[in-house]
C-alpha cells in the first residue's frame, strides 16, 4: 500500500505490523526462539542462544542490504541469516555455528509471517466486533423507524432501519467469528527443514519444533505445511468474505446517502475539489473499493495453492505480498466502516417521507395479500396490478386507482384499505426478527458479548 | 458444464444434483413444505397442502416454458409459481389460492439450492475422504521409501514417498472438514417474503419459518438472509480451498509422471490422437484445469456479495450458475484425484535411481550438516558450496569433488562419507511425522475414522 | 450456462453457436478441410477428401459416446476421430488412412473452436453496434435535456441526459471496435501436429498449413501457437473489458429507475412473485450479473497461458468451456443491454424536478465558479461551502443562505445568481462534446456507419 | 509493492516512475499544465502560470500532510491543491485564484497516471521486446539442436530447441506490440471538470481541453472519459497478458532446469538458506509468481469498471493502486526473463542425451506415420501402440519390440527403422517454421527490428 494512500485505504494499527521492519522483526524472532530450542534439546550450548538473542536486533540490520540479497537469492532469509550470523559471531564465534541450523528459509518465512498474523488479525476482528456492536445499537434504536425496502432498487414494501441495521450486525459478526476460527487455524508452527523432513535435526527433529512451538506459543502440526497451503488461503478466504459484507453494508450506506434518498449520511463525509456543497461517503467508499480489490487477491491465494512438490516456484512467492495487502484492505475497510456505522446520521423523518415516493405503491402487496384471502392470490394480484399500472400511467395514487374497482371495493373497506396504506401496519415480523437477532448476540460467549 | 466434457470434468453423482430438472425438483419441494406450513399454522386449509403436494410432480412441468418466463420475469420462480397455481387451481380452486402464500422468488430460488446443496456436498466429502484415505494407504506403504524431496523443481534432499503422500491427506483431510463446517453453516432456511418482514404472514411469519424450517429440517437463523450471502461465499471458498489442494496433488503427479522421472503413473492414463506410446496423466489435467477455473468462480462469488438494500441486482443473480459449477468442478476434480490415488503405480526403483541422478549432490545438505558441529555452519556450507560448484563443473560426482578438499576430509572420514551418501541415513524425522499425521486422523471421529 | 437460465442471461443468436452440436460441428470441418489440403498437396488421393466430406454428417455422430470417450482420453478429438475413421472406413477403406493425417487434437480443437468464434462474435459485436447506435440517438434526442450529473452518488452540477447517453455510445463504440481486432488476431489457423513441428508431414507441413488456411480461410501465422494462448487471451479481455462497460450503462439504467430517481424506466420491465407493482429493471440486472461473472473468467484465461512446454496440462484443459462462457455472457449483456437503451422510457420532466432535490446545492459550484475570480478560488469556495453547510443544517434553499452572506451580495447580483440557479446556464460544453462524440461516429467507415 | 522485495519482484526504472513522489510530480504537472493552458485561452492572467509553475516544486510538498489529508477528503488532489493553493499565495496571490481553475481531482488524477504511464510502459516493453530479441537470437543459434518436445509433460516427439526459443520470441514480440497499443490508446487526457460537462470553463472547456493537451502531447478524446474506464482496463489486460506468457516462459525454463532434466540453467541462479548445491532458476520463479498475481489485479480491474453515474464509488478508488502494481509486476518479470533468456545456459548434450530416456517411445509417432500409407492410419497406431505398451512392460527398447511384430517388419525394412529412429530425421518443418518466425520480425518497422 502506498504510504499516501495509507491514511484512506488502511488501518494504521494493522499496518504496523506489516511494515519491512515488522517483517524483519517477525523472522528473527524465529530465529531467536530457533536458537533457544536448539539449547533445550541439546543440540546447541546454551550459550548460544544468549547471544542469537542479543545480535538480533532489528535495527541494527540492514535493510536495503537484505533488500539487495533478496533480489539475488530469491528470499529474504537467505541474506537475514547471513547479516545474523555474521552479527552472532563478532558477540560469540561458537554460536554463530548453531544460527539457523535445522531450518530452512521458508520455516523462517512462514513462522514470521504466522508471527505477524497473530499480531494483525485481531485488530480486524475487533473492528468487526465494534461494526457488530454499533449496528446492534441502530437495530436497537431504530427498531421501529419505518422506511422502504428495496429490491432490484425499488421500492418494494416498508421495512425497518432497524431490521436493515441488525442484517448488517448479524452477518459481520458471523464474518468476525470466521476470521477468528480461520486464523486460530492459520497460527501454527512451520518447520520442515530443507524439504520437510527436519533431517539436519537427526531424530531430534520432533522434538525440536515442540520447543520451538512452546516458545513461539504455536500449537505444531502433524506435518510441516510448506507445500500445503490451505490454511492462509482459508484465511484469506476469510477476509475476502468479510470485505464482500463490509462492502454490502458500504453499498447500503451509499445508495442510502443519495441525494435523492438522503436517508442517512456519513458523520465524517469527504469534501470536494470543486464543489463546495459535497458531502462524499467516504466510508462506503472505501469499503466498496475494497470490495473491488480483495476477490482478486484471494483468487491469486487459491491459484497459488498449486505448489511443486516440496516447494513452490511461483506460488509461493505471489503469496508473500498478497496475503499482507488482503489483510491491509480488510483491516482498512474495517476501520472505515465502523466509523461510518458508529457515528452514522440518520434521518428518520426522511425515511418515512420517502415511503410517501411511491404514489402508494408501496403498499400494493399489502393490498394484495389482504385480498387474497377473498379472492384467490392469482386473481388479487392481477387485480392489484392492474391498478398499479393505471396509477402510474395516470400518476394518481395508488388508493385512487384501487378506489375505482368495485371488486376491490367489495372485498375490502375504506377503513381496512386506509390501515393497509400505513406503512407501519405492514411490518410483520420486523421486532421479532430483530429480538432474536440481538438476543443470539447475546447469548453467544466471548469477547464481543 | 458442456454435455460432451462432463464425463470428463465432473462427477456424475454430484452433476446429478444440478440438472434442469433438479433445480425445479428442489424448488417445487420448497412450495411443497410452505404450503404444508401454512397449513400447520393455520394459515392454509390442511386441504390445500395435498393439492400442492399432488400438483408439484416436476416432470409435469414444462422447462421450455419455464426458461422463456425467467427471460421475461428476471428469474426462474415467477413462472414456477404461475405453472404450479394453474396445477393446483385444476386440482382444487381454493388451495390454488395459497401456493407461495407469504414467500417471495428468492425464498424458494435460494431455499431451493441449500437443498440441491444438502444432497451434493456430501459426494464431494466423500471423495474427498477417500483421497484422503488412498493417499493414506500410499503413506503406510511407502512410509521407506526413499526418494528425491525436490524444491523449486531441484532436487533437494532425500525424503520418502510415504511422506509425500501423508502431505496429501493431511492436506486433503482439512479441506473435506472445513468443506462439511462450511456446508452445515450454509445449509439453513431463507424465508423473508417480498423484503425481509415476512410481512405477507402478518404476526406469524416466525412461526411459518419454523414450520417450513422442521419441514424441511433445515435450520432456521436469526434473521433472513437474501442480502447477505457470507454463508454461500463460504462454502465457495472451501470449494475453491479443496480445488486448490487438489491441483497441488495433480500437479504433484504431473511432475512425478514425467518421461525424464516417471516415479509414478496414473493407471488409466489418456491417449493421444497421434503418438502411440502417450500415457498421459488425465486425473491431474482434470485437477490442474480445476484449479485454474476454481479461483475465478470464488472471485465471482466474493465480488457478488455486494447486494444492494434488501436484494440485489446483478450480484444474486451471478451467483446462480456459478456456485453449482463450482461444486460440480470440485467434484469432478476430487473424483479423479481419487481414482488416481487410489490406483496410481508407483516405481520405488526408479525413485531410487532418481536419487543418483544428482551426482551426490543431493547429499550436499547432510555433508554439511555434519560438518556444521566442527567447522561451523557458515564455514561447512561454503566448503560444501565449493564442492558443489567444482563437481558441477567438472561433472564429476560430489563425494570425489570433496575427497578434494583436506579439510573437509580431516574432519570426517571416509566411513563418514560413505554413511552421509547413503540417502536412507538422511531421513530425519520422516517415519515419526508420517506416525503424527497417520495416528491423528485416528483420532478423529466420524464417518472418516 | 443452464437451459433453464439462457433465455435471461444468454443471447440465442450467440448460444447457437456454441451448442455441443456445433462443437461437432466445427471440428468436423476442420477434419473435413484437412482431407482436402492433404489431397492438395498430393498426401493424400483425391477421393479420400469426398469419402471423409460425406462420413462427417454432424448429426449422424453419437454424442454420448463421444462424451465417454472425452472422458476416457482426454479430449473430444480422440473420440471424434475413431468415429469418422470408422464412418468413412465404410464409405472408403482407403480414404479412412489418411483421416487426421498430421494432425494432432489440438489441431483439431482450437481450430474447430477458432470456427465457432468466427461464427459468433460478429453477432456480439452487432449486439454492441446497436448499443452504440441507440445511445446516439437517445445523447441527439436529449443533447439538452437537463438533469442531475452524480459523483459519488450525491448530486454535482447539472449536466444533459445527452451527454451522459453520448458517453455510454462513445464507450461501447470503442468495446465494439477492440473486439472486433481481437478476434481478427485470434480467428487464425492451428496445425502443428504432434508437437509443433508439422514431423508427420515430412518436408510439406508448411505446405499443408497453407492449403487449410485457404480451405478454412484463416490466415497462417508464423508459428503453430498451441502452448502460446496470447490471442485468446487478448479475445478474452476484449470479451471481459466489453461486459465491464455493459455493467456500467447496467448499473446507471438500475440507478436511474430507482424509485426516488424515476429518470428512466426499462420498457419490458420484470414482475416480482409478490409486489404487484414491480417493474424491476431486467436489462440492467443481466448486465451487471455479467459483469460479476466475466472478471473471473477472463482471470482464468490469464492464469491457464501457463502452458507447459509444447502443450499445456491443465491450462489448456481450462479454457475449453471458459471462452465460451464468456462469449455467451457478454452475448447475452449485449442484446439486453441493446434492447433496454433502444427501448429506454425517457422522463425527462422527473430528471428536471430531480435538479431541485438538493435545495439548490447543486448550484453550488456554479456559484462559486461565478466568485472565484472577484474573490479568489480559495475564498469564494470557502464563502460558498459555509453556505451549503447552515442550507443543509436550516433546511433552507441554497440562495437563501447565500443571501445572508454580505460579501457574496457585493460581488453578485440578484439578477446574477438567478441565473445560476438555473440549470441550464450551467451546462459548460455539453453541447459541444456532444457533437464531437456523434461527429467522430460518422467520421468512421465501416459498417456502424 | 514492499521496498524489501522490490529488488526480486520489481524493476527498478519501472519503479521509478511510481513512487509516491512520482505520483505527486504528474499531478503537479497537470496542474501547472492546466494554468498555462488557462493562460493560453484567456481565463487567467499570464503571470498566474509562472507563479504556480514556480510553486510546484514537488519536493516542497509535505507528503505526511497530503497523506493525511487525502485519509480525511477521500482523494489524494484536494490536500495537493490545498498546499499549491498556499504556496501560489505566497508567490502571487492572484495566481492562487486561478489554480486548479475548471478541473475536478479525478482529472488531475486521472491525467497525472497517464503522464506516469507514459514514462513506465516503453520501459517494459524494451524490456519484452530484449526477451523477443533474446529469444530469436536461441532460435537461430539453436534451430538443429534436437530435444524432445513434450506434451502434458510426456515426451512426445523430437523437436529444435530453436523452434521453442522461436516461439517465445513470437508471442513475446506479440506481447509488447500489444502492450504499445493498449498504452497508445489510454494515453489521453482527462478534463471534464466537476462532473464531465467543463461548466467551470463557460464555453472555453474544450479550447482549454485542446490547449491542456498540446501542454502534455496528450490527444484530447472526443468526450471526458472518468466514467469509462476501458481504455485502462484494455492496458491492464496487456499487461496481463504478457505476465501469461512471461510465465509460460518461466514455467518452461523450470521444467527444462529440473534436476532430472538438465537441459537449462539460469546463468545466475539462486542459492538456498540449507542446501549447499542448490542453483534456483529465480528469473523463472519471478515471472511463475506475477504470472499468479497479475489475473486478480486484470479482474479487479474489470470489476472496478461499473462506475455509477458521473464518478465511481468504490470501483475508481480500486484502480489506484491496482494499476500501479500491475504495471509494476509485469516490468519486474519482463526484467527477470530477460535476464534469464539472455544468458541461459543451454546444454545440447542434455537435450540429446534426454532423448534417449524414453526407450525409443518418442519415435512411436514417427514409425506410426511411415506406416500409416502402408497399413492404413488406424492399424499402423495400433500395432505401435500394442509395441509400446510392450516395451514398456518388458523395460525394453521400443525397437526390440517393433522388432517382434512381423507385420511391421513386412512394412518397414531395417535401414527404414534406423532412420525413424534417429530424432534429427523427424523435425517436419522445424526449420522453416524458424525461418518464417524470424523473418517475420525482420519485415516489422519500427525499434524493434
Amino acid at each position: 500500500m502506498s504510504d499516501l494512500l495509507e491514511p484512506l485505504f488502511g488501518d494504521p494499527e494493522v499496518s504496523a505490523h506489516f511494515t519491512d521492519l515488522a517483517q524483519v522483526r517477525a523472522m528473527l524472532a524465529v530465529e531467536v526462539a530457533l536458537a533457544h530450542a536448539l539449547s533445550e534439546t541439546g543440540i546447541a550450548p546454551s550459550a548460544s542462544a544468549a547471544a542469537v538473542d542479543r545480535a538480533a536486533r532489528t535495527e541494527a540490520f540492514d535493510l536495503a542490504a537484505l533488500a539487495a540479497g533478496a533480489g539475488r537469492a530469491g528470499n529474504l532469509a537467505i541474506p537475514l541469516v547471513e547479516q545474523l550470523v555474521a552479527r552472532v559471531a563478532a558477540i560469540d564465534p561458537e554460536a554463530s555455528k548453531v544460527v539457523h541450523h535445522g531450518a530452512t528459509s521458508q520455516d523462517i518465512l512462514d513462522t514470521g509471517l504466522v508471527l505477524q498474523l497473530r499480531a494483525a488479525i485481531p485488530i480486524v476482528v475487533a473492528r468487526l466486533r465494534r461494526i457488530e456492536q454499533a449496528a446492534a445499537d441502530l437495530a436497537r434504536r431504530h427498531a421501529t423507524t419505518v422506511m422502504p425496502a428495496r429490491t432490484w432498487l425499488q421500492q418494494a414494501t416498508p421495512t425497518t432501519f432497524g431490521l436493515k441495521a441488525a442484517g448488517w450486525s448479524d452477518a459481520v459478526g458471523r464474518c468476525a467469528r470466521r476470521l477468528e476460527i480461520a486464523a486460530a487455524a492459520a497460527e501454527v508452527l512451520q518447520l520442515g527443514g530443507a524439504a520437510g523432513t527436519l533431517a539436519a535435526l537427526g531424530d531430534r527433529g520432533v522434538a525440536v519444533a515442540e520447543a520451538l512451538g512452546r516458545r513461539l506459543q504455536l500449537p505444531v502440526p502433524a506435518l510441516p505445511w510448506h507445500a500445503h497451503r490451505d490454511r492462509f488461503a482459508e484465511l484469506g478466504c476469510a477476509l475476502g468474505i468479510a470485505t464482500g459484507e463490509l462492502g454490502k453494508i458500504g453499498r447500503d450506506l451509499a445508495l442510502l446517502a443519495q441525494t435523492e434518498v438522503g436517508e442517512v449520511a456519513e458523520a465524517a463525509s469527504g469534501g470536494s475539489s470543486t464543489r463546495p456543497q459535497k458531502r462524499n461517503p467516504i466510508g462506503a467508499a472505501v469499503a466498496l473499493a475494497a470490495s473491488h480489490r480483495a476477490p482478486g487477491l484471494v483468487a491469486t491465494l487459491l491459484s497459488a495453492m498449486v505448489h511443486e512438490h516440496e516447494r513452490g516456484i511461483g506460488g509461493w512467492q505471489a503469496e508473500w505480498e498478497t496475503l499482507p495487502q488482503l489483510i491491509r484492505l480488510t483491516g482498512g475497510a474495517a476501520r472505515a466502516v465502523a466509523d461510518a456505522v458508529a457515528t452514522l446520521v440518520v434521518d428518520p423523518e426522511r425515511m418515512g417521507s420517502n415511503l410517501e415516493r411511491s404514489d402508494g405503491l408501496i403498499s400494493a402487496e399489502a393490498v394484495a395479500t389482504a385480498l387474497a384471502p377473498k379472492l384467490g392470490r392469482p386473481r388479487a394480484y392481477a387485480l392489484v396490478a392492474a391498478a398499479c399500472r393505471r396509477a402510474a400511467a395516470e400518476h394518481v395514487h395508488l388508493r385512487v386507482a384501487l378506489d375505482r374497482e368495485p371488486e376491490i371495493a367489495a372485498a375490502l373497506g375504506a377503513s381496512d384499505l386506509d390501515r393497509l396504506f400505513r406503512p407501519e401496519s405492514y411490518l410483520g415480523s420486523t421486532a421479532a426478527l430483530i429480538e432474536r437477532t440481538l438476543g443470539r448476540r447475546q447469548e453467544r460467549p466471548g469477547p464481543d458479548a
